[in-house]
């Protein structure tokens, strides 16, 4: 279980195993399952999930009662609600929910503060992590103002090639800001080419 | 000068007399004219600025010609295209332009390797720094996708309440994703409310 984590973490920085012995102990493993939600809008969001198993969503619901997926997130991804909460101390925007039963290794603002005392080269791992977790939010923004919607879904399933067999397509549809019969036209348009 | 930047970086980390000097002998001070390109689309961005004095923006050129301006930049704000370039080791899609005379402080991704080499407490400012970006950049996301035009702009007043009467109301309309004549409608009902 923790090889995983420890795998994806060391693509940025190598650890000593006395590195990894601090981190694997501060984080708690969750095991959760299927549709539930783990942080509601109006929430103070005080985790960060790395994803061993299993899919989540992040998403809002709009002014229209509409909801909106800001982020899946499978295997070795990190799903947290950095942007409204744990950094800015205000209440979280967004909800979390599992899309099937997950296995989660999860820390604390506090417990990562306790591995950047004890494990200070973890902030360098962490960072480059933060750059990475910048650089696709801003594709993802450039996307939603630059991209049609056929463009998104192809850039979709590049990065994301396992979630159409896993989520029901109406979560698709909801990450990519269009209905679901308009997705659906894209699907064909795209299998007859 | 340094004052400016040495403030900035230590609102995450109280820095010794010392660290501050090795981090101000590692940037370099660029002034640059207005409209002048700092980054063209297809070149390699290699350098991260903070602004001393002036504004400058990010913007790209859809595929109908027009161009969406993704972020402005002015004093105390970092600007680069750590999204497609720096990190991804991809060119650029983006463009840097100053849009007034600008006074700059800039790293290269060499000299910031060697500041954290000779200052690892960077590491942490860094990535603090990191997660407020990421977290503006979420927000920008959110608001594209969920808020009408005139929330948006008013939320863009509470954030750049000088950019009005800094640049041109075309690239204000532009970063809001809307035609000059909409913002000028926008501004109407606002300022008869």
């Amino acid at each position: 279980m923790y090889e995983q984590i420890n795998s994806g973490i060391s693509r940025y920085v190598t650890f000593t195993d006395e590195e990894f012995e601090i981190f694997d102990s501060l984080l708690e493993f969750k095991s959760v399952s299927k549709k539930t939600i783990l942080l509601h809008e109006g929430e103070m969001c005080n985790f960060e999930a790395f994803v061993v198993k299993g899919c989540l969503r992040k998403y809002y619901i709009d002014a229209n009662g509409f909801e909106v997926i800001l982020q899946f997130a499978i295997e070795n991804a990190w799903i947290s609600d950095i942007s409204f909460s744990i950094y800015e101390d205000k209440p979280s925007q967004v909800f979390i929910e599992t899309l099937e039963e997950c296995e989660l290794l999860v820390f604390s603002p506090e417990t990562k503060e306790t591995l950047f005392l004890k494990a200070p080269r973890f902030e360098r791992a962490f960072r480059i992590l933060m750059q990475r977790n910048l650089s696709v939010t801003q594709n993802r923004l450039f996307n939603t103002i630059a991209k049609t919607a056929t463009e998104k879904y192809q850039e979709f399933l590049e990065h994301y090639p396992t979630i159409p067999q896993r989520v029901a397509q109406h979560y698709i549809a909801s990450y990519l800001g269009i209905s679901a019969e308009f997705l659906s036209k894209i699907r064909k348009k795209i299998a007859h080419q």
